[in-house]
C-alpha cells in the first residue's frame, strides 16, 4: 500500500536506518536533514514492490565512499540529482521509480532527497535489507541485475558513466574514482524492471526503518528499555552489554576500516567493521558475522551508535538479528560472507549457530 | 596534402615516432605490428590539417597507463575501436576524423589502426610533436579543447565515460580507472572540430616520423652516422655519447618514473624520466629540460631508446631538440614544465639557455 512520507517521519525513518544500517551509512541525522529539506518541496510517494508496474525503470540512487567522509561532505539537491539525470541521459529513456540500495544513515535518506528532487515515486524497499560496504553487495547482483551502466559524480562537477563486465568491476573503478573524487561521491545505477525490483529488494524496509525507529522513541518516552523492543522487533537477541575501552580506525582505499573492544565486568566482546560491523566475538567464541545483523545501540537510550561514531567510554549494548534468509545462499555469501571481508571463520547466524547455507537463489522472470 | 599510409612505411614511421617519443610511447617494433595488422584490411588516408573540413568531428586514439605494460598488453584492433564507438554513442554524432595525441611508439600506431578499423582518414598531425606522460598536457587543452567527454576501455570489456570539469580532472579519474583496470587502457576524447584542430594541433608530424625514421635506416645503410643525420633533420643538438652506467625504474601511480646515469671517459650524464625523458643534467649544469625534446638513441645505429629499454652497459648518444614553440608560453610551461613535474629548476631550451616563456598563446577560432 502506497504512503506519503513526511517531513515529521524523517527522524524515526533515519534512526530506524541506523539502526539496520550495522554501524554504516554515516549519522543519521545529517541524513535527515538532506531529506527533510528535500520533502519541503513537495511530497514524496513511497510504493511498495507489488504497486511497481513490471515495466518499471527502476534506480538505486546511493552515496558512495566512507561514512567519515560523507557526514562531512553532505550533498546539496543539486549533486543528488546529477547521477540520475547523467544516466536517464546514457540510458535514453525515463526513470519512473528510485530505491534505495541500502538501509543505513546518509543511504536510506538520499533517495528520498532524489525522488523528492526528481518529482518520483519512491519504492518501500531495499537491496539488502542492511548496509553492506561494496557496490555490488546487493541481492540484485544475485538475480542477474547489472550495476552498469552506472553514474557517478562528485561536488566538484564530475561525472562519469561506467559500463563494466560485472557488478565487482563497477565497485573497483567506482571505487577508485570515488577516493580521488574526495572519498564521497553520488552515484546512480542498477537499473531495473518492475519485475526484477520485486525478484530481488528487500520490501518494506522504509516502513520497517519508521517502526523501529519510533519504536525507540516510544520506549524512551515511556521510560521502559528501548534496545529490548527493538530486539524484540528485529526477532533478534542481545549478544553483549558493556562499555568501550579500545576503537581502532583507519580510512584506507575509500573504507573506514578497524575494530572495537567492549568490556563488562566480566567479559569482553571484539568487533570488526569495514564501514559496517561484520564481526562479533567474546571469550573465543564468534557470536554472529555478516550477513547477519550486529548493531551497537546506546546503553540508556536504545540510539543507534554508526562505526564511525564509537568512542572511547560509551556504554553500549550490542545486538544482533537475522539478515533477510536470501544472504544464507552459497551464492550469496561468497559475496558477503566473513571469508571476501579477510575474517576466516564461517558465516555465523545472529544466535551463533553456523550457516549451513541452505538458502536457494531463485532466478528473476525474464 | 593527402598520402596514403602503407604497410612499408610503418617500421621507418614507428622509428621515427620513437625518436620524438622521447623515450615514451613504448616500444616502436610491437606499435609498428598492431599499425601493420590493421592496414592489411585496407589503407588509411592522412590528410594535412589544412585539408579537414571546420566541421569535423576529430578525436584522439590512444593508449593509456605505463609504457612498461602497455608493451606486454598490446590491444587487439577490437579493443583500439571500442572506446571510439562508446564516445560516438555518448557524442549522438559521427566521429569523421582520427588523430594521434602525440607521437610516441604506440601512440603513434594505434590511431592508424583505429583509422583503419574504423574506415576513418587520419590527421597528419598530432597534439604534443613529442610525447607527455599525463593526458591534459596537449596544446589542445591550452586552447580550450575538453579532453572529456572521454571514453576509457580495457581488455576485459569495461568502458567508462567521463565528463570532468576540466582536462587536468579527466586525467586524475582515468589514471585511477587505468591503475585498477590493470596499468594499461584505450582512451577516445579530445573531440574538436576541424578548426580547433588547425589552430592547436602540430601539424605534419607522421610525414616528419617517417622522414626520420627513414633517414636513420638510410644513414645506417650508407654506414653514414645515423645519429648527426637525426641532430640535423630536427635542427637539434648532441648532449653526450657514454655508456649507461645506472638505471633506476620503477612503476608507480601508473607511470615509469625514474633516473639514469650514463658515463663518458671523462664526465656524466643524469637523465630523469617519468615515461618521456624530462630532464637532463651534467657536472651540476643544466643541458636540455622539458618541454624540449631529449632523447636517447644507441651509439652505432642511431635506434631510438625508450626508457624502458635503458639497460646498463648500453652505449647511447643523448641528442636533444627543440619543442614546438608554443610549448614556451607561459601557460604551457606551467601545465608541462621541470616545475610541474616536481624538479626544481626553470624550463631550459635544447641548447642549454632557460625559457623566457616568450610564445604567445592564441586563442582558437570560436
Amino acid at each position: 500500500m502506497s504512503w506519503t512520507i513526511t517531513a515529521d517521519q524523517i527522524p524515526a525513518l533515519a534512526r530506524g536506518a541506523a539502526v539496520l544500517g550495522t554501524g554504516g551509512g554515516g549519522d543519521p541525522y545529517i541524513g535527515s536533514l538532506l531529506a527533510q529539506q528535500a520533502l519541503d518541496g513537495g511530497p514524496v510517494t513511497a510504493l511498495s514492490l507489488d504497486e511497481v508496474p513490471d515495466d518499471a525503470l527502476v534506480l538505486f540512487v546511493a552515496m558512495m565512499g566512507a561514512p567519515t567522509v560523507m557526514v562531512e561532505k553532505l550533498p546539496s539537491l543539486d549533486e543528488v540529482v546529477k547521477p540520475v539525470e547523467a544516466l536517464g541521459t546514457y540510458l535514453g529513456r525515463p526513470i519512473t521509480h528510485i530505491a534505495c540500495a541500502e538501509v543505513g544513515g546518509v543511504n536510506s535518506t538520499i533517495p528520498i532527497a532524489a525522488a523528492a528532487a526528481l518529482g518520483l515515486p519512491l519504492v518501500d524497499a531495499d537491496g539488502m535489507g542492511r548496509a553492506f560496504p561494496e557496490l555490488q553487495m546487493v541481492l540484485p547482483t544475485l538475480w542477474g541485475v547489472t550495476a552498469s551502466p552506472l553514474a557517478i559524480s562528485d561536488e566538484k562537477g564530475n561525472v562519469a558513466v561506467l559500463q563494466t563486465v560485472d557488478n565487482s568491476w563497477t565497485e573497483r573503478i567506482a571505487r577508485v574514482a570515488t577516493v580521488e573524487m574526495g572519498c564521497s561521491t553520488m552515484i546512480a545505477g542498477f537499473a531495473m524492471s518492475g519485475a526484477q525490483a520485486r525478484a530481488s529488494l528487500v520490501g518494506g524496509s522504509l516502513s520497517r526503518c519508521v517502526e523501529i525507529g519510533a519504536g525507540i522513541e516510544a520506549a524512551r518516552e515511556a521510560t521502559t528499555d528501548a534496545v529490548t523492543a527493538t530486539v524484540r522487533l528485529l526477532g533478534g537477541r542481545e549478544l553483549f552489554d558493556g562499555k568501550v575501552v579500545d576503537v581502532q580506525r583507519a580510512t584506507t582505499t575509500g573504507f573506514a576500516r578497524g575494530r572495537a573492544r567492549i568490556e563488562s565486568t566480566d567479559a569482553s566482546l571484539t568487533l570488526q567493521f569495514q564501514n559496517e560491523h561484520l564481526v562479533a566475538e567474546s571469550e573465543g567464541r564468534t557470536l554472529a558475522t555478516t550477513p547477519d545483523l550486529i548493531m551497537v545501540l546506546e546503553g540508556d537510550s536504545g540510539e543507534p551508535i554508526t562505526t564511525e561514531g564509537l568512542r572511547y567510554g560509551q556504554r553500549v549494548r550490542v545486538i544482533a538479528a537475522p539478515a533477510d534468509e536470501r544472504w544464507h545462499s552459497a551464492e550469496a555469501l561468497a559475496m558477503v560472507g566473513p571469508g571476501y571481508f579477510g575474517y576466516d571463520m564461517p558465516a555465523h547466524r545472529f544466535d551463533g549457530t553456523v550457516s549451513d547455507a541452505s538458502a536457494e537463489r531463485h532466478e528473476v522472470p525474464a
